[in-house]
């Protein structure tokens, strides 16, 4: 997030201890992903190029740090980094393998092109070793996440894959469904994006705090923090891929509206607009769901029309304020303050 | 394998406690799967459909009992199931659970139209569910895993899960390799298939011994006993693909040729055939590749004619053998006698 975030000298000091920790982070991911059988391990070599702003490693690692009782006493930046253990590490792996994965995976569903700016792994090599590639990388965040002497952190990260999938599975079974509404939106958000970045922010504190203080407050707070800063991330998300360009996302965009998935800034248009209008937009939607885009720019008028992109800002703010709120159980520290910075950047963030 | 095998009648008080301990692996697979929503419930309640053989569960529970010291000793029914604990019942659901995730993703990759005598997840609900409905069952299968007490089993599982991954990896990174050997051939099944046979295995002594128990003579000897007799149970599935009619084999046949994956067979039979017959196969091969079966009988006919029928059937025979050498480590029982008769089995079927 370092891009998007700009960071007051005094905070220089926890950011520095995060980046610290991070190569261990890449070096734990890349061992686990080492092949004996050389066409693997040149793939895997290939999609670490995915590894985009390592959102969820961040966040366990931060996590671990605000929620440490110590960090907000010491002075000294190496004791500081000592309060990161390899566990943190390796959550933080666990949890971006995972989120690779299902990149690997949407990218196929999808039948996207672009990713980081290069060719996805479909492109390149077809979407069947794209589908097994992508179930490499979650068995192998499990084998990784069970070196753990608890089972608690396996739990944690199956249980929170099962929901995304069932996030995935709701959101295709509302393809196309023009009538979508704003309750059942959240409900896939808060499945298919907030609950590992929830997941991952849990595991921080369980990782500082010990695996048992599930329901230790500041660990509660952490996970709640987590899921709403996913939601705000996905509707910040949604409304890039609706109105950004792919040079700036860098990756393919308007994907939503061809694949009928309907975001919030088009479901809360569709909700105010006049009867003429949602008919004409409905139109507009069922060509691009064509795969014809003549009809976009016309559209996405008629959303700021509507004052749908303000609401759906508006509606990404509360959950920023939400995942701030959560954070005031633990006590001030510069590790909470990044955290609170983070919150604002996901929806600042163009990218 | 009860139809496969034809139980003595010595052996018909093990075959009970094990039948006995069925219910109880269907239902923590069945509650696994509930889901709130009502059309992942569904999807859920059509794959159950593809629960077969049971295969992986059947051996969890006989190597469980197996290898518990008490069982050649005990008489009583009663106390024989109290030898097999919930845990064994658990690490058979998911051994089953993450089966299931590969025949779902197998089914994709092979645009495959029948499994059970039914229509497949993805002819009735596209890829893109069915890819999601594997990751689902994976992810579930490592959140029901990992509710054990011991890291341990998670770890087998997600090694296994990673290691069969790698073979289907390297199966397509072979696709329409016609001079395809066999060792790669053999490496590819000891991942694919062997790996997670051999972890039901495993795990089912585990469960007895104790999770801790992995160096144990008795769980290395049933590892090896499963991975032995997954390889053989491969080696007849490649031929029941190549030789089997659908109606008996209950999915799509043929589908091995089709997709360019050469199996021990053919393996044998170019590496035996005369320059001509050779360049006259590969010829009929493309054929097949090619959505062409009008080549294949002429083709089945040239490998009988290099004797690589029997050849193949020689080679499965010999992991049976080996399956049943590495039992010999146990104390004879009825369970031992069970376990050998299941590996006679594996290469008797023609389903």
């Amino acid at each position: 997030m370092q891009g998007v975030l700009n960071i007051p000298a005094e905070l220089e000091g926890v950011q520095g201890v995060i980046s610290d920790a991070f190569p261990g982070v890449i070096e734990i991911f890349e061992q686990q992903l080492v092949s004996d059988l050389p066409p693997i391990d040149e793939m895997c070599r290939y999609i670490e190029r995915y590894r985009g702003k390592m959102l969820r490693p961040t966040l366990v690692l931060l996590c671990g740090l605000a929620s440490n009782p110590d960090h907000a006493e010491l002075i000294d930046r190496e004791e500081q980094e000592q309060l990161l253990t390899r566990a943190h590490q390796v959550c933080g792996a666990v949890c971006e393998m995972v989120h690779m994965a299902t990149l690997v995976h949407d990218d196929v569903l999808d039948e996207a092109e672009i990713r980081r700016r290069g060719q996805t792994l479909n492109m390149l090599h077809g979407n069947e070793t794209s589908v097994i590639l992508g179930d490499y990388l979650i068995a192998s965040a499990y084998e990784l996440c069970s070196s753990l002497e608890s089972p608690t952190p396996s739990r944690i990260v199956g249980n929170a894959s099962a929901i995304m999938c069932t996030g995935e599975l709701l959101q295709l079974h509302h393809r196309n469904n023009h009538s979508l509404d704003e309750a059942t939106y959240l409900e896939i958000l808060e499945r298919k994006t907030a609950a590992l970045i929830g997941a991952a922010c849990e595991l921080g504190a369980l990782c500082t705090l010990g695996f048992d203080e599930r329901e230790h407050p500041v660990t509660q707070a952490l996970l709640a923090y987590g899921r709403a800063m996913g939601v705000a991330f996905q509707i910040q998300d949604d409304v890039l891929d609706l109105m950004g360009s792919e040079e700036q996302v860098g990756k393919s965009v308007g994907k939503d509206l061809e694949k009928g998935k309907l975001t919030y800034p088009l479901i809360h248009h569709l909700a105010n607009a006049d009867a003429d209008q949602t008919l004409r937009s409905i139109e507009l939607v069922r060509l691009a769901e064509n795969n014809d885009r003549s009809g976009v720019p016309e559209l996405i008028e008629a959303i700021r029309g509507t004052g749908s992109i303000e609401a759906t800002q508006s509606l990404a703010a509360s959950y920023v304020e939400k995942a701030k709120g959560a954070l005031l159980e633990l006590p001030d520290s510069p590790g909470r303050r990044l955290l609170e910075l983070m919150a604002d950047a996901v929806i600042r963030r163009s990218y």
